[in-house]
């Protein structure tokens, strides 16, 4: 069994990742639907203090719901002995309900498009982003808190009259979520739909052109589009429209072209560093976590650095209405993720990380070269950075071959944004905990959990907009610690 | 990237999988081998109460060693609301670290050999079986009960001078172990490698030749070869050879052939299970399990069904000497595994179970159509039976393809042992967890962690073996309650 679907299904997503114009919603469209949602949809997250949280509360060391539904907020103390800091304490979400990001997709004159969602949430910086059709926890579809039943969730629930594209859960931030997975689903419906007020049917190929605008694409949409197989081949009427470079890269996604590791080869370096690396984890008190501060205007590391636990109060305006209290954790400083990229016999790869989180599931998932806070290491000795950070912060401005500000989930995390930037380079570094791949072993992967955490799959999503529309945002030469502050 | 190897190599394992004579070591001469190994080595295994065992001690209702190594064994509550048992208390092993279990592999005269071990382990009913190369826990290699080295053990920690086959971390019984994981690897080497004695090169159609003799081929052999993966096409000159039935058998495995459900319906189906099942563990004391009577003889439950926690004093002899104490998990009566098959435009297809266990680590793994100590439903009313239960205790004799006892490893279980069955029916029951999978799907899965549960996988290798070799055990029409008496 190929994890991949049918052909003919990869064929019509490769027509739908090549196709943007003569479709159902034009971009110059969609961005006036968009600057207009913008006018009358919004949250609003007011900060106030943590013991002041309506139906939030602190016991034992944990922030709770009342209901006991949602997520808690627990204090964690990780042991990696083999890893760069063998041992820290940190704040970490605990949601062990699994939710559904579903994106449905329909057939207009021959092209696939999927229902996109200009939805808003409390943690973004511009108030409303794209989202797959649905969103939603498992306490938000149970309606846990009231409000209305979410649109199209039925079709995700109930998939016996439709086509199941893709069905598989993949983990979130594992810095930040203890074990959190949430259910990627792609669902291929060919009855009538009705659009609801903010949704709109756009192509994968305009998808792809979004990512290149900031904040834009929202994560959990980023994810899902990451786990969308490849074509075996691509269309013969489509794949002349691309210039040398996005020819390249497609035909490497498309045929997999020779690869630096072999399929084995990479599985058994996976195994290796899952065996290598015990990680042992205790629950800690909150108030009892070494280096931070548990204060009422938030849970602070005592540097300044990392990120916070903050106390937000949301007040709703537009489809959804309402009011509600809630934690959220704050990155300090801008996120940089970011590939290199090379050619191996013109074949690009680039240099994965074979990366251990806390909350990964199963001990190590794959990663972007480098994933980091820069902020975090701006005092730093250069031999405590990541390894590669100086490799992106001091790129050649004509290497970047993407470089756009994506958020995190608006719905857990408060105005946390990372720098993604694709950089070209011809210096082959060796380190055993990073290997070449092409984009096609990594997106063949992704049928299967645990294998690509979520900015790993974030930036598989952009490189492959990259490579399906050709763009690339301008270079931007400055390091990014200045564009954080 | 497809998870399988490379061409060339599946051919290369295709073609030792075909191969039973000419070849390094023929049978005869390997079963008088085994006669004479079994006159000087074994292991006596005597029973001794819990409170005896030396440097095994209780202390907080957990059992360990006084090194903190090996393993515990623990008490653990179980919840699975939606399940037909929705709460039990059971004893269970905690056992941490990744063991190897690896097969070292090379060519003679243009065939791939298996380097097989003559092992005494103290739970077998027999004293020797066939093992891998190595089986080791990393307790047992970085020798914390001193000892002697592992034979061979550096091929598997240093592969970079090797051809990797396979490395991937699989699931042990998830009964009775708390996700423990053993790394299943094939290691292929060209250099000369002396033959230690107890040891012999196998060919894979040896080893499959062998599945049918009860209690001979143990269990972590069983569960590396599961994962060979099989070839695109059978050799042209090696597949005339065999008769219809394993004809069509081996073409399944080989070219796939069309199976019932897609990939992507069965990876749904699978994420579908894991979604709905909560799960929920919690350590308690052993002497605090209700239903359980914690006992020096051992801990048993009060209905004397499942299985008993016993200590045993080791006596082994011949290569491995010493003596130790440990303690050791007994089922109560013989365990049955068994697949159903069928047929699908003449393409085998069988029912796997998506079966729930607590010491899985992502909730469900694919497991035989039954899987259970049938004793304890002996005097159960029929509507409490495991489904399927009774279609294979009252198959037809014609219809039962393979029958043989194999055994449960003998390091942890005390001549704990599984009748193996394979019987064809032409119904086609329906049931939410249970779908139809060919030979091809489940082998596909196996180059990744968590799909196939070690009952799964076992039953696998016996059903490749009776495609490849074409043998069919007698058929056994008495109830194996009887037998187990």
């Amino acid at each position: 069994m190929n994890p991949g679907p049918d052909p003919t299904m990869s064929q019509r997503l490769a027509r739908s990742e090549l196709t943007r114009d003569d479709v159902v919603v034009d971009l110059a469209g969609f961005r006036r639907e968009l600057a207009a949602a913008r006018a009358h949809t919004y949250t609003n997250a007011e900060r106030v203090p943590l013991s002041e949280l309506a139906e939030w509360h602190a016991q034992g060391g944990v922030i709770r719901h009342t209901s006991g539904k949602f997520f808690t907020v627990q204090g964690l103390e990780v042991r990696v002995p083999t890893g760069a800091v063998p041992q820290w304490t940190q704040p970490i979400i605990n949601q062990p309900e699994v939710g559904i990001l579903g994106i449905l997709v329909k057939e207009f004159d021959g092209v696939l498009h999927c229902l996109m969602q200009l939805k808003a949430e409390p943690g973004n910086v511009n108030g409303i982003q794209l989202s797959p059709t649905v969103q939603a926890t498992r306490s938000n579809y149970m309606r846990v808190h009231g409000g209305n039943p979410t649109p199209y969730l039925g079709y995700f629930r109930d998939r016996t009259r439709h086509r199941v594209v893709l069905d598989v859960r993949q983990s979130e931030q594992g810095a930040w979520f203890l074990r959190k997975r949430n259910r990627n689903m792609i669902i291929e419906v060919t009855e009538p739909v009705e659009v609801v007020d903010g949704y709109h049917w756009l192509t994968l190929a305009q998808l792809g052109e979004l990512l290149a605008v900031d904040d834009l694409v929202n994560m959990d949409t980023r994810s899902v589009l990451s786990c969308v197989p490849f074509a075996g081949t691509v269309p013969a009427d489509l794949a002349a429209d691309h210039d040398e470079d996005g020819h390249t890269l497609v035909a490497s996604w498309a045929g997999g072209g020779p690869s630096r590791h072999s399929t084995t080869d990479v599985l058994s370096w996976i195994t290796e560093r899952r065996t290598a690396t015990d990680i042992e984890l205790r629950q800690v008190p909150l108030h009892e976590m070494p280096g931070w501060r548990y204060e009422d205007t938030g849970i602070s590391h005592v540097s300044e650095r990392f990120f916070d636990v903050i106390g937000v109060r949301v007040d709703a305006r537009g489809r959804e209405v309402g009011q509600w209290d809630q934690p959220m954790f704050a990155a300090r400083g801008t996120g940089l993720v970011a590939f290199l990229m090379t050619r191996f016999d013109g074949v690009p790869h680039v240099l994965v990380h074979a990366r251990v989180e806390p909350g990964f599931t199963d001990v190590v998932e794959l990663a972007p070269t480098v994933q980091c806070i820069p902020d975090t290491y701006r005092r730093m000795p250069r031999e405590d950075w990541p390894p590669f950070l100086e490799e992106v912060l001091w790129a050649d401005p004509d290497a970047i071959r993407f470089d756009t500000v994506q958020s995190e989930e608006g719905g857990r995390f408060y105005r946390t944004r990372s720098r993604h930037v694709i950089v070209e380079t011809d210096d082959l570094p060796s380190h055993p905990d990073f290997r070449w791949l092409t984009p096609h072993q990594l997106t063949s992967l992704l049928p299967h959990s645990n294998y690509v955490n979520v900015q790993g799959r974030s930036m598989l999503t952009c490189l492959r907009a990259l490579a399906t529309t050709g763009l690339a945002a301008a270079a931007r030469p400055a390091p990014p610690t200045e564009r954080a502050a």
